[in-house]
């Protein structure tokens, strides 16, 4: 059997289940946004791996070495920030062609310890290999929280409210930008920011710890792969269901501008699915309510969508409360 | 500038140099085998992150899953012994292109598994990308030790023994007998041994953590580029030179009877700068002698081979104490 036949999700489920082993000392392994393994002094120590590859990832023509750096480190912050903890050191393994120009690498540095700063991460390592093929750029992230603030994948109750932060489709949108235009995009200034969704996502570490240390959230996730195949695996990690009403998915002004059937079934579905948005799903039960909207900016707002049900069921509704067929619930990596 | 005319160790220190920041639980960044945090309970959290690219560091014919397998997380754990460390937990990212066999991938993880299984090492996490170019395992493995044991590349004195363990240069040769009979080579008896040291090596935890718990190495690396090579990494680190006798470097019988050229200059030189081994190179005082040689077994000699100097340079010795000229110290990266 084919993995393009399998599907990601079902080959890492089977992977976990066939060689997952239990460790005293390793609290959560595959099937979250990042292992969790007990420090010693009974801290979590988080840690994420994450991969770009060209032609799979990035093209080289639609980015920068600095974007690409920044990107790759900016989607295991994100996971960190999905678990409620604080990046803490990031290792990071970059394979080029050996013709590569050293000012790629320089820039690629740059853009990870420029990211690095932002958000209290230090490079503590890597290494550099030679391809014939495509650029890689592979990271590792390691951060911490108090073990009992950790936030998983699982634990949405039914009657929960189901949250996202900032705005859904702009990535989606920046990707389509730059598959229409070329790299020509990244100087259009109307383009820029949803093209710059795509290729310097903002990892919400401050939401998400905020979350953590107030225990608010009952489940979170990262809108990695499209929010509803994402909110597809909370309700699974919970043995949940949910509803969420698409007119309540925050749309950017950009979104709603630029992409031609923003306000249609079709518009909405691209939003809900397109993935790489790296805002944060979570639950939190509804007497939260104020403390969460607390948590919401202007420039990162935190917004209700729906809510946990019983059933196991991800149901998105649309106009007058009909649900929207969603064949493809986001990416697929196979 | 181009990075092939730079060299990884350079582009690594000048990586290091640039980007490298001050953290309070950052004890050893890029530089050494691992990275070293420090845990909130007093231990050193070791992380290193190791990568293999098909067509750079294997071939498919040549070798197969399971043994790509274990080989990634070998490398890596060769890096915690060579810290004097012990082994927790290992993150995977694989890049396979979309047609691969679902079994090549399991092949791959219970490789992976197996290795991890005999040295104590669990599977945290990992993901998995769709790739149209080369095949790529990257493995990050974390482990630890006892703060005060740990054992850097920097610390050699002069006067200091040199010791290696095992045999080297049959890695080398059997990716010398894999160049020239492909995959069959696998299957020759007499081929088996150095074979098997190239495809699936043995990375020499035990000896690794009995020197640091016993505080008896001064400076130890892993033999993983040559010996030549990581014998200056730890001169350099430790701002120290080194001599060794090139008779008294351990070479296996089936190299000296495969290799023609065993017993002459170009024989020695290919074996000292062939990479690898994985085997642990390190220095202790000579009052250390007794308590080593107990470390050492048929399986795994620990044997000395020179001397460390006050000078910064590197002198092998072949007949008669006269140095042997090396040109090229062991494998490069670009």
């Amino acid at each position: 059997m084919k993995l393009k036949e399998i599907g990601e999700d079902r080959i890492i489920k089977e992977l976990s289940r066939e060689f997952s082993r239990r460790h005293r000392r390793l609290v959560k392994g595959i099937g979250d946004d990042t292992s969790v393994t007990l420090q010693a002094g009974g801290r979590h120590l988080l840690a994420t791996t994450d991969i770009l590859i060209e032609g799979t990832h990035f093209k080289r023509g639609w980015t920068t070495p600095y974007l690409l750096g920044r990107k790759a480190l900016s989607i295991s912050l994100s996971d960190v920030a999905a678990m409620g903890g604080e990046p803490l050191f990031y290792l990071v393994s970059v394979a080029l062609p050996p013709d590569t120009e050293k000012q790629f690498l320089d820039e690629l540095y740059r853009g990870l310890s420029d990211c690095g700063k932002e958000h209290g991460a230090v490079l503590a390592g890597g290494n550099t290999a030679k391809t014939k093929g495509a650029v890689m750029v592979a990271t590792t992230l390691f951060g911490e929280a108090p073990a009992q603030e950790t936030v998983y994948r699982s634990g949405a109750g039914p009657g929960d409210v189901i949250y996202v932060t900032g705005c859904i489709g702009d990535a989606a949108l920046g990707l389509r930008l730059l598959k229409k235009h070329g790299g020509a995009a990244l100087k259009r200034t109307a383009f820029r920011k949803p093209v710059m969704r795509q290729l310097d996502p903002s990892p919400r570490m401050s939401v998400g710890r905020s979350l953590a240390r107030k225990r608010l959230a009952t489940a979170m996730i990262d809108v990695s792969d499209g929010l509803v195949l994402d909110l597809k695996r909370l309700c699974e990690a919970g043995a949940v269901g949910a509803v969420i009403d698409a007119r309540r998915v925050p749309l950017s002004a950009e979104f709603k501008r630029l992409f031609p059937a923003a306000g249609t079934t079709d518009g909405i579905r691209r939003a809900l699915t397109g993935g790489e948005d790296y805002e944060l799903l979570f639950s939190a039960p509804e007497k939260a309510a104020k403390k969460i909207s607390a948590l919401s900016s202007r420039d990162v707002p935190v917004t209700p969508i729906g809510v946990i049900t019983r059933s196991k069921d991800v149901c998105v509704t649309f106009t007058a409360g009909r649900p929207l067929k969603i064949s493809r619930a986001g990416f697929e990596h196979f």
